[in-house]
């Protein structure tokens, strides 16, 4: 597939230039009147946005940082170049430990300080305190950071028998290069069980990361400090669009942002999610921010395989921006490292989390975040409202905004993806991901207006080839 | 049954009469030199004892308080006895919700603080932080509290209904007496599934409290702010013993305490459990404390079918005191009133919270505390070392003193229990509960030395007397 993205991520611009209020894009000019909502974490009430950090701010001023990383330091453990050489024969001398593609992205991510400050895969007290409180409490100096998935590296009985009584082992990916030292390590029962029960709320058969990393692993967990020889890379065409939590805080340092507001998805962009975050910078200027930037952010490691691929999606969002869906001019687009766990009101948390690490002091929160059908019973794994609420009280998110998706449908009235409106419901179609890949794999046509037509050419096209494959492919016949 | 209890709970004794170097318990005289650790919950390591606290403290000053209760005062819940007709007149124009027998012990613990700052059955939002957090954000300052078991009250459909838009209910006993007003209530959707997963690490079938409590409940939660029209009582000879928080502070005033370690307990005290509370008390006085006081506090509510019940316990209990196993001047022995989850880590916060609130300020925590088998698999539900490491990081208890519980075992050389001694770990003989419960029922005595003999007539008999009933009772014949 011949990808023609051509996103601007790096371009320098004014924040002085762009006026939504006279800009041509048609849906902006129709944004509706609904206030969005601030969840103040102390009295754990929404209110509406009152410019509380504006008086902190100086506009004009390149920042470090909009929003402080977790523990003070954005995490970097690239070894330097100038060291590399002597690691790689260390790690030479010490006991292997294989990675699979999905503990290799795991490495990318710890790598590059999204999961700061974890400087490795976790050892016991940091997976205890991630289980069961969702949080770790730092050493220093006793402060709270929020870390609600537990990023571990799971070995099997022949390894741990291998590693013996070594204190640092190398770390070798999928391809038998080896990619990373780990320190000091720290063997510990991997408590499969356990771990479902406490991340998912659920045992029930059917999780996609259960049942394709966690259950093939190993019984044993190991933790340590991590040091990867190399950048991470996928050679995969997109590698220049995997901003590190660094990169992507230099690049709003550039641009001048001062706001920072960060979209995660991991499903194409229809116009019900333009409007919301065309409507998002509308409030955040309102309320006095002279340029907030928005940082769309596409999840690029693990999804389960009914999802969009990323390649596919990638080129989809390139669409949306040249369509003028999204201005590209105060957009970032960047692909996000981590795989996908599908674990809902857990997991939102570190979606939220590794952004406050990359710079963004504005998260927005959907209905139903990270989660998916219940595997075994007919309903919502999660409660749809529980992801913004427990995303709203969870430790060591305080000093990060939260804004409340508004659910957007299509207004079968005015032909275009809105805001809800409960007093004519009847009038809104809820189009779902479901009956988004239904259409684009029949060829049918969405209503007009539900996605860009450039965009939904990307989809139509890959479901196609899906089919074409799937024809080709030979028939197997059961005995 | 017969009781012969007498408990020394309300004697005030001077502080500096007992001098456990001259105490003439020939058990004391024995103790090892072993070292408690102190758990540091900013570094999150174990060190040594050092007397951090008894700088502040100020011995001979009878206080309020040697430990804050959470939220900063203890919570009370009973109405002013000049207040109760007016009450009980309005409860009876509300909607009647039934409790069952947990239902009331709950609101036993509630009613008199021991889950303070809570103020009635959890609203979604305290339910939804317990359950991710094990911990809730406090509304006023921002400040965290330990609540790692959701405490709530479930309905079924039938209940909703009839509770219609209701603004507060009348909580009704299983005797049918109204117990107590919900105020400003909230309805929300009990998903058992994921209640049971993340309070428990599994969903295995097979869990008592699940079993008993959980499954066959409604399917909706109710919370609210209660109103408790007079206290709890249980008319079983025992109301004596069920000392609330507030009783308890004032009781460790009267004593002088200027320090207070609780130990948690549900089966019968051995000489064990005995060298270890001894023991702890000489350290504290080494320390530089000048009176700590034990607070023995074998839980009351709920317990499993195959627990000695409550009755038998306290009997023992005192039978240990009597023979001076157990010092009845620098002991008060109470009951906490809270169900029994047997919900390993996640419980043991619970039990030692409650504690605070209770106040004491140093915690014994065994192996594997509120642990029990797994249910369905041949193993320990819960990693014996689990339940001690999750308590000294779990936010909000940082204020608590964690003493781990060193294992004592049988040393059949020195025939008494003793602290397991790896180096000559063959001299050691393992007593299970089971075991235990065996000997007792088989009428055969354990070693010498296990159990004061007082104690283990109480076991005995209680065990006879079991068998005596199962022998009259009619035998089932199945078709």
């Amino acid at each position: 597939m011949s990808l023609t993205i051509k996103l601007q991520i790096t371009s320098s611009i004014s924040p002085f230039k762009l006026n939504p209020k006279t800009h041509k894009n048609p849906i902006i000019s129709h944004f509706s009147q609904i206030p969005i909502y601030h969840y103040n974490k102390l009295t754990n009430k929404a209110t509406t946005f009152s410019p509380i950090r504006s008086k902190k701010m100086k506009p004009h001023v390149t920042k470090s940082s909009l929003i402080e990383p977790d523990g003070g330091v954005v995490v970097d453990l690239i070894v330097p170049e100038d060291q590399r050489d002597l690691k790689a024969l260390e790690a030479e001398t010490m006991a292997k430990v294989r990675l699979t593609k999905i503990d290799l992205e795991w490495v990318h991510v710890i790598s590059e300080g999204w999961a700061s400050p974890l400087k490795g895969f976790m050892r016991e007290d940091e997976y205890l305190q991630s289980l069961h409180f969702n949080s770790l409490r730092l050493v220093d100096d006793g402060s709270v950071v929020n870390m609600s998935l537990p990023i571990v590296l799971a070995i099997d009985d022949e390894t741990k028998e291998r590693i013996g009584g070594a204190n640092d082992v190398a770390l070798v990916g999928p391809d038998l290069n080896t990619v990373a030292i780990l320190r000091s390590i720290e063997i510990y029962k991997h408590n499969k069980e356990e771990r479902i029960a406490r991340t998912w709320g659920t045992t029930a058969p059917g999780l996609p990361y259960v049942e394709e990393v966690i259950t093939p692993a190993g019984n044993w967990l190991i933790g340590g400090d991590l040091e990867v020889l190399s950048p991470i890379k996928y050679n995969d065409g997109l590698d220049g669009y995997r901003l590190s939590p660094k990169q992507l805080r230099e690049e709003f340092d550039r641009r001048e942002a001062d706001a920072v507001f960060a979209f995660q998805l991991r499903n194409p962009v229809h116009n019900g999610h333009a409007l919301l975050m065309n409507d998002t910078r509308k409030r955040l200027l309102d309320m006095g921010y002279k340029n907030p930037v928005l940082l769309l952010h596409p999840l690029g490691g693990y999804t389960k395989a009914d999802d969009v691929p990323l390649d596919v999606r990638m080129e989809q969002h390139s669409k949306v921006l040249e369509d003028g869906v999204l201005d590209p001019e105060t957009t970032i687009v960047s692909i996000f490292p981590s795989p996908m766990h599908y674990a809902g009101p857990t997991e939102v948390q570190w979606h939220a989390k590794a952004r406050i690490n990359a710079g963004a002091n504005f998260y927005i929160v959907g209905r139903d975040p990270a989660g998916m059908g219940h595997p075994t019973e007919k309903r919502d794994l999660y409660d749809p409202d529980h992801g913004k609420k427990v995303l709203s009280m969870a430790p060591g998110l305080e000093k990060l905004n939260i804004l409340p998706f508004r659910v957007a449908a299509y207004d079968t009235v005015a032909k275009k993806m809105a805001f809800f409106d409960p007093s004519r419901a009847k009038d809104f179609l809820f189009i779902s991901g479901t009956k988004m890949r239904t259409f684009a794999r029949t060829g049918e046509n969405p209503p007009n207006g539900f996605m860009c037509p450039g965009g939904w050419d990307v989809l139509v096209k890959y479901y196609a080839s899906l089919q074409a494959e799937e024809a080709a492919a030979p028939v197997v016949v059961s005995a």
